[in-house]
């Protein structure tokens, strides 16, 4: 948010811009940005560049993290694509990992790819922190297990499935579309259905 | 979760076995469940069949949702293409939007494509209920509006920015890849501060 901002040649920002963006209230904005220290007063509205570095610094977004995608079919790939195309900040792609030889083969990609019984040593060969995983559902809790064992803290679940940190300080967050879409229907349906009554 | 039971052949379920997959107490599982009514006892365990029909009457999952994809840059025709190659249960990709006419004409898919000057209308001539929204952050929140007006009830977001229903009834779930990645390294960070604390 403070990247569009930026984008936007917005130099300084109040509490109140940045709370009616957020949709959080002015107070627990000054709240949470007192809490890292050293970002000024909000009577001038802050600095925009120096509160984005300050919280990056703070979060730890300073640093690129190595990432990698786990399987490769439909979704990984395109995973894979798109993370070519359009680079993030934050983090990088670096490796993908596919249990089917034949796939790796044929798949053309700039980022190098390997096979799942090569994970752990490349993983930590090349000190991945950051493991995106999209193979099918019952495969997803022995691939995460698996990125523990070689040295992953944050793990990014596509498969519809609820994967547990085989070790502590190994954090885990899941999305799935089809899963999102039914929450949005149900959320649609007993809406209408409090309507009626 | 209970079609993955199914699939596996596995007819019945204790609350204890669904809970242990769900990462919730069996007692949690139980009071939710007895909430629709009609599952039977579980004593013997839940039937899964009769359980699934059940949740997905109560919810709204029985009748399939049209649904679409406004913005066909690298994000959504990933995602378009992944709706052709894996059609989903309980929703289907039926239109495309976007700005750029000559993408259109040169996407080449099974879907039909339409420009976003369209969108109101063609929404409400197809009927469809669901937007998948990856447009560019500045605009996700004028394209929405454009949804609300054409009597979408739900929104999954992939753009980088929050935005709200124009209209009540009509809700929203935002998925971010790069946002989820920047919480699982904030994460990590804060973890391993704690311990060298």
């Amino acid at each position: 948010m403070l990247c569009l901002l930026e984008g936007e040649g917005v130099a300084r920002a109040s509490s109140a811009d940045l709370g009616a963006l957020l949709d959080l209230s002015a107070h627990l904005i000054r709240k949470d940005i007192s809490f890292f220290g050293g970002a000024g007063s909000a009577g001038a509205g802050y600095d925009v560049g120096r509160l984005k570095a300050l919280i990056a610094e703070q979060l730890g977004f300073g640093r690129e993290k190595r990432a990698c995608i786990v399987g490769l079919g439909r979704l990984g790939s395109a995973l894979l694509e798109y993370a070519v195309a359009v680079p993030q900040e934050g983090y990088r792609i670096v490796a993908g990992f596919d249990s089917n030889i034949n796939r790796i083969e044929t798949l053309s990609t700039a980022i190098d790819l390997f096979a799942v019984y090569e994970i752990v040593e490349t993983l930590q060969r090349l000190q991945i922190e950051l493991a995106l995983i999209a193979v099918p559902a019952e495969h997803a809790q022995a691939v995460a297990d698996r990125c523990c064992d070689g040295g992953v803290t944050g793990i990014l679940n596509f498969a519809p499935m609820n994967i547990k940190p085989k070790n502590p300080g190994v954090f885990i967050r899941s999305m799935n579309v089809a899963g999102e879409l039914r929450i949005l229907t149900a959320l649609s349906h007993v809406y209408l259905q409090s309507k009626h009554q």
